[in-house]
């Protein structure tokens, strides 16, 4: 199964505009969590550091769902429920320096702790639904 | 279980912050949406009207979570994890009403649909984790 963002809510990946992604806890429960978010050939990838909460659920459970608002109109939003298809350390640590650039104008992601390592989860998006 | 949000972020109930609400699907995958939040003597509340995906979602399994992002500060934001503890249509209407006049400054919900019945959810905190 797999489902396409429209073309009109591409934006949405190009403004600073947060994800809010839900994963699924040990018990089936979901947590939710902003995140800055990235659109690359058709899958959201979100890049967190290795054992945090989000990364250990998304390891355990790949169902996830994510929700876009635009920040220039709230009532215009994109949500995708889909699944991890790929969690990869390759390429993870450029990544977000990307994302400082395209969230901070910074060339280089300023809050890494010391010896932290960065994963990228890639998306694969199954429904979308959007409104506005 | 039962979890207190700090009183340092009880503003974000006064601004016009959207929730992100995240409920389970029947195949226990996430369900993410955009909503108006309320507070209330320790609990969140969110107004829905009957049959809508997180209508059907909250009375099958009443596992939830909510984001709050900070409008004036998207790195400032609380999470909550827990339980609807209530749903009521009583009193639903005056409610929206009362977001109506939170969110878009006006005295009656503007968008009410022929028909459409309002339902309200009463969701008890049970984990609160803010950043920020």
């Amino acid at each position: 199964m797999s489902a396409k963002i429209p073309e009109n809510f591409m934006d949405l990946f190009q403004k600073k505009a947060f994800g809010s992604l839900s994963t699924l806890m040990a018990d089936g429960s979901p947590q939710t969590n902003p995140v800055w978010i990235d659109y690359d050939n058709g899958e959201l990838w979100v890049n967190t550091a290795v054992g945090r909460l989000k990364d250990r659920n998304m390891k355990r459970d790949p169902r996830v769902s994510v929700a876009v608002i635009d920040p220039d109109n709230p009532y215009r939003f994109v949500e995708i429920r889909g699944k991890v298809r790929e969690v990869t350390q390759d390429g993870a640590t450029q990544h977000i320096d990307k994302m400082a650039k395209k969230y901070l104008g910074k060339d280089k992601y300023p809050f890494a702790q010391p010896g932290e390592q960065r994963v990228l989860f890639k998306i694969k998006p199954e429904h979308v639904h959007t409104m506005g």
